[in-house]
Order: structure tokens, then sequence, then C-alpha cells
């Protein structure tokens, strides 16, 4: 028998990794709330159906899926987007429109892992759904960038590329190309940058030409326009330097209509950290009809973001200042000699009741290797008790400093210390 | 086509009930952090091999598997355990002993669903690893109790019932039933109340019976026994009244070693709101005896403690007490005409920017209904912005109050609204 190991693709998040994880979490949630945005939970495993029905066929290649006893073909979720349609279509009535949803938590891809790409992975979803407008456009592409400013990145660091599926209308027209072959154009236009020369080749087929395109994208856009009015209405948010527009980007799926956009690292060197768009069909789809509701989202992943702070002084100190005061404990309470160990229990219980990360040690443990392992939790404190009880040693571990307390004082006398300054932890 | 629903036995979390699964998450997190607790989390996935070599070949008819392409077979967790023990086994020297560790979490069973049994469902795991001692036990316990004394539990409605399957050894021992047999006589004894008839029958198998069973149940703990240490540490805490002993509590499986407890409603209403115990033999088996790890542990799961709260009083008005402090919005930003809108979208993003959850229309909307929108995100403040802008009026929305403001001044008028005190929210 071997031991056992992590599937490769899957992750063990260790106390300290998850430490990081759960920032993310929270600074995910703290800025949709404020947005007005509400936490909603799809289940993890859905009808495979679901996703072939936005995807096709070919998708189930690249889903973990499987059959219960009934044969119920199941999938773990590769993406939120599709439940969210499903849950809001099956429950429209009950929701005053529009809904500003997100959620967080893990998807699953059955691909290869590499760089950057797990199995398992978490996505933070946020979709405005029922409202078709282009405010609702700006909300959503301003929650992205209050996100990533909360996290300490500035316009020097990351930018939003704006685009509009629906924009590329015009060239069609002016270029005298079908309607019916936009879908096809904008799969083309979408490697432009990948792989230039196969997409002249397409392009020329069509009756246009890369010269054409380029000289389209870097016209200004319609102020009346869609892309202008989302920009005017981030400009009156104060967001204007986060954002650039660029039509080259269309987001390869089918599936998007009208706006898109993307967030990238200003250096390009990343991975875009996050994208979205309108999906204004996709509640149509999984409902068979019975529900239309137009929808815009945007989904950001945990790895580029990782990354990105990783290379940001100013989101590392924030990230630092947020672990700082989450140690394992803030006060370790020592038993001096064992006969009090009683005592220390319920001082240590009062303690956590009023509020305190408190630890103490579990079996007995010489003196000295008591300031070890307070040391080793990050308390800033350390409350003696010995057999002077109730006369109580409190210790300001920082600085070396001791002052006596008794039970009544002894809440106070903690928190006293756990306000004034420390010096920083390493 | 049809339309697509939910799989039977996964569950929709739609706002409303996400808050409340939400406000679990956040008291089970809050009292762990408060025992010196810190949280990690293994993959949805892991090798089926963890959880065969736990509990057999026949675990895995409850398991949803399925192979990768690589053709490792792969399982959907069905608890958390297993993977605590790969993971602590992997890295044990990375940390100082005891871990104490919590995980909040997704698990899945391919079993028929029922009432109060999903096929996904969430658990709450809290383990100490690295003490053998009674103190690890002892902390265990009481932060199952102080877990539930925070949710408003108080000795009239829960109750955790403490047992040791060690003190077992004394009674084969007085019976001259072989030590051998001990795993036996335990899987027996765990049926004592769901199968008297056949319990007494296989108990006489082994020369022994009910009665003698029952007069062992009846004696008073040895306080210098496990049980009685146990006890006593707990009594030191403050929590005796919370406890009992009940030796007839063995839990089922051959995994627990010693300490084991389960934590019920007095009124025995409900399933086991928790259970856990010691688990020493569990690393090593994972890690194909290259680890020696004492560990216990306990599960707590969302849906008994749904119900549990449900039931009591005190602890349904935390509940609420915790819902009505988390509208989706607290402020809602009005525009009395729509050339007001730059001026709006400005406001809002400064309120949203000083820590306020802030809604606005996000399309044009008549100004009654704009009344109706903030009720409906539960706002308290209403924020008028109209052509007279910079000039601001400031509705108390709960007392029809209405106040004057600048942008200078808006964030601190809106903070003493907020900080008055409301009528309760229905």
């Amino acid at each position: 028998m071997a031991k056992i190991q992590t599937l490769p693709g899957f992750h063990d998040f260790y106390p300290e990794d998850l430490k990081i994880r759960n920032y993310l979490f929270e600074v995910w949630r703290r800025v949709a709330h404020r947005h007005g945005f509400v936490e909603y939970e799809a289940p993890t495993v859905e009808s495979a159906e679901l996703y072939r029905r936005k995807s096709g066929d070919e998708i189930l290649s690249q889903l973990f899926h499987f059959e219960d006893k009934g044969g119920r073909e199941m999938a773990l979720r590769p993406e939120l987007t599709p439940s969210l349609a499903r849950m809001a279509s099956a429950r429209l009535r009950d929701y005053r429109k529009p809904l500003k949803w997100f959620q967080i938590g893990p998807c699953f891809r059955a691909e290869r892992p590499q760089k950057g790409r797990r199995r398992e992975f978490i996505q933070f979803n946020a979709d405005i759904l029922g409202d078709a407008g282009t405010g609702a456009d700006a909300e959503l592409a301003a929650l992205a960038i209050e996100t990533l400013r909360e996290f300490g990145f500035g316009t020097d660091e990351v930018v939003l590329r704006l685009s509009n599926r629906d924009v590329w209308n015009d060239f069609l027209a002016e270029q005298g190309i079908s309607f019916d072959r936009a879908g096809e154009f904008l799969t083309i236009l979408d490697k432009l940058e990948r792989d230039p020369e196969g997409v002249a080749a397409k392009l020329a087929t069509l009756g246009t030409s890369t010269d054409a395109v380029r000289e389209f994208i870097a016209r200004d856009p319609d102020p009346e326009g869609p892309l202008g009015r989302v920009l005017a209405d981030l400009e009156a948010r104060g967001l204007a330097t986060y954002v650039e527009t660029d039509l080259s980007i269309v987001r390869g799926l089918a599936y998007y209509t009208g706006t898109v956009f993307e967030v990238f690292d200003r250096a390009r060197a990343l991975r875009a950290v996050a994208g979205g768009g309108r999906y204004n069909d996709l509640a149509a789809l999984v409902s068979d009809g019975a529900v239309d509701l137009p929808a815009i989202g945007f989904a950001m992943g945990n790895v580029v973001l990782g990354d990105l702070i990783d290379q940001c002084a100013e989101a590392k100190v924030r990230l630092l200042a947020w672990l700082d005061e989450r140690t394992a404990a803030q006060v370790y309470v020592m038993i001096a000699d064992e006969a009090s160990r009683p005592h220390a229990l319920a001082v240590a219980t009062d303690l956590r009741r009023a509020g305190l990360r408190v630890d103490l040690p579990l079996s007995p443990l010489k003196f000295n290797k008591q300031f070890q392992a307070a040391e080793a939790v990050g308390a800033r404190v350390g409350v003696i008790i010995g057999s002077e009880f109730p006369a109580i040693s409190v210790k300001d571990l920082h600085h070396r400093r001791e002052v006596a307390a008794t039970a009544d004082t002894l809440a106070q006398t903690v928190a006293d210390i756990l306000a004034a300054p420390g010096p920083l932890i390493a």
C-alpha cells in the first residue's frame, strides 16, 4: 500500500494558504455587498444537459461527468453562469428586477493541469439580471474595477478593456458583409492578436481586410452608442482612467451579446484577471424559451489575482496587514503549575466568550515551552495562571512588559494591550 | 427540449436561504477562531482509494466516483476527516503540535435523497491532531458546546452525551470476554436502543447480557479514568450542565478509539446535531504507517442545526437580528431627474467607498417606484439627487424624516441615521 496523494490538478489549502484565499473571499464579498449585490449558491453538481445545451456535445470531454444509480447524467460544474441562468429562470417571479447576484465557489474542468490552470479552481461571479440597459453594464464593470481598487491596485496596475460586439454591426454594414455572418466574423476577429496571418486570409474570404478592421478599431466610439454610454457612466464614477475601449476584444464564445470586457494587468504579463459580458439569450436556452431575461456578468479567478497581488507593493501591504490581524490566537493562557489548570480553563473560557482568540496548553507543558507555544500561535498577550490565583499576571509578549490583574480586571487589561501599537510582526 | 431542473438531492441556495447558511458559517468560524483553531480546505475530489482504505470496498457504492482520462479513480468526498488525515500526515513536520484545524465545506453521498439527507450537504469539522490527552478531548467537546451556546442554545435545548470506548474494556474484563472481540461487542452495543431483542441474543453468544450491560452503563465514571478527567475539565469550564455521560454511545464505526460523543436536542426529536471522537489510527492508515498521529474531531451539519434553530426562540432571535443587519442595501440613491444621474453615480461611488451598502436605479425609473425599490432592498436611508445638486436631501425611510446635506456632510448624515434606532423590520 502506497501513501495516498492529492490528485493532480487539485490543491490542498493548508491554513497559511487558506488564509490568503479567505482574504480574497472577504474582499470579493465586501465590495459586492457595497454595490448592493446579494450572494446565492448553486449546487456543485448539475445535470450534464445544462452545459451541453449552452456549449454543445464537445463540452462533455472537458467536464468531470458521471451517472447516478438512476442513470442521470451529472457533471461537476465547470462555471457558475449556467446554474445562475437556471436558478433565476425557475423563480423569476419571486424577485424584483434587476437581480444583482454573486457567487463564490469552486468549479472543475477535466483538462490536463498546467501552470495557473487547475482542475479545481475558485470563481467569483457577479451578474445583473433583468436590466438590458447600459447602466447595468457600467454598474457591473464598476464592480470589477472597485474590487481591484479595494485590493490596492491603481491605474498603473490594471486596466479594463471595454468592447461591444454590436458595434461591429456598423462595420459589417460599411463593408457590405451580411449580418448572418456576424458570428463567423467575430470568431475570426477573436484571433486577431494570436494568429494575424490566418485572420487576414479568413477576413479576405468575407470581403474585408485586417487594415479595415484595424482602422475601425482605432475610431473613437460614438458617445450616443452603447459603448459611449457605458464609458460616460464609468467616467461619472471617477473610473475612466481604469478603462480603455478596445474593440478587438470580442470574447470567443457565440454566447455573448453586446457589451464585453476583460481586465488585465497593465504589463500584459498575465492572463486576464477577470472577463465578462452580456448574455441576453442564456435564460431562454436553459428554460426552453419560457423565460426571457437580459443578463450581464463577469467572473474573476483566484489564481491570476494571487499572482497580481504578488507583483503590487500596495496590494501586498494590504494583504499582510489583514493577515497580521488574524493570528491563530491573540492571547495564550499559561499554566504555571498543573494544579491551577481548572482556573486556567475558566479564565480561557471567559476570555473566549468575550470574543478573543485564545489558546492554552491542552496537556502539561513546561513553562518555558509555553512561551514558545504562545509565539507560535502569534499571541500578543500571555495570561499567567498560577498558585497565586485569583491574582493573574498579564504579559505584553511584544514589549516584554508585565502587569497584574484579577479575574474582574483581566478582560480590560488584555484589551488595553491588544489596542496598543505593537512592533511589526515578520 | 425540457426545462433543466436541479438534480434530486441537490439544493439551490437562493439569496434568502444562503444568508441563513452564511450565518451558520460565520458563527462556526467565529467560535472556532476564539478557540485557537485555524481553517484549512481539502480538495472536493480525492482519490477513491482514500475512502476505500478507511472504510473498505463497500463504501464505493455510497460515493459519486468516476475516472479521469488517465484512468485515476476519483470520488467526491463523502466526509472531511480522511482528507485531513492525508494532509496532516503529508506535512506533519511543518507544524507545531497540537494542530487545531477546522474546515467548512460541502460533502457528497450517492444515496437516495430523503428528509434531512441530501446528496450534497455541508459539514463543519474541527479536529485536534498530535495530542492524545484528555485535555484535547475536553477542548474539542467544549468547542462543540460553545458553538451551540453562541447560536443561543441553553442546557434545556442541547446535551452532549459523552462516552469512551476504552471504558468498555473494564466490562469485557469483568465478564471474561476476550479483548479480541471488543470490536464485535461495540458493534452489537451500538444497536442497543434500536434493536434490543437482536442485541440481547447477540450479547448472549458473547456470554453476557443486556442486564449486565445496563448495570455497567448506570455506574458513575471513575474520576481518575479518561471519562472522569474529560468531565472534570468541562466542569472547570462551566459546561458540566451541558454534558451527560452515556456509555451506550459507542459510534458504530471501527474507526474510533477512546473518547466519543454525540450532541442531541434534549427532546431527542431530531438526529444528532454533532458527533465525534478519537481516531488515533487513521493517519497511519492513509500514510501507509509513515505517520503516527493521535487525533480527535467532530462534525456538525447544517440541516439538523437549522431545524434546531427553528425550535428555539433565543436562537431565532439571534438569527433574525443578524439577518436584519444584512439587508441588500443600507442606502438607496434616488435620481429625481435623469440629468442628475452623473451626480448620483458619483455620490453612490463615494458612499460605497466609505463602506456602505448602496444601491441605485441602473435604468431610468419613476421617482415613486424608486421608493419601492429602496424598500425592496431593505434600505434605511434614501439619498435624493436632483437638479438642486450639490444640495442633497437625505430621508430616514423608517421614520419618514428628511434632512438636508451637501456632498461634504453626506457620509456623516447617513451614518447618523443608520446609527439611530429604527423600528423593527418584519
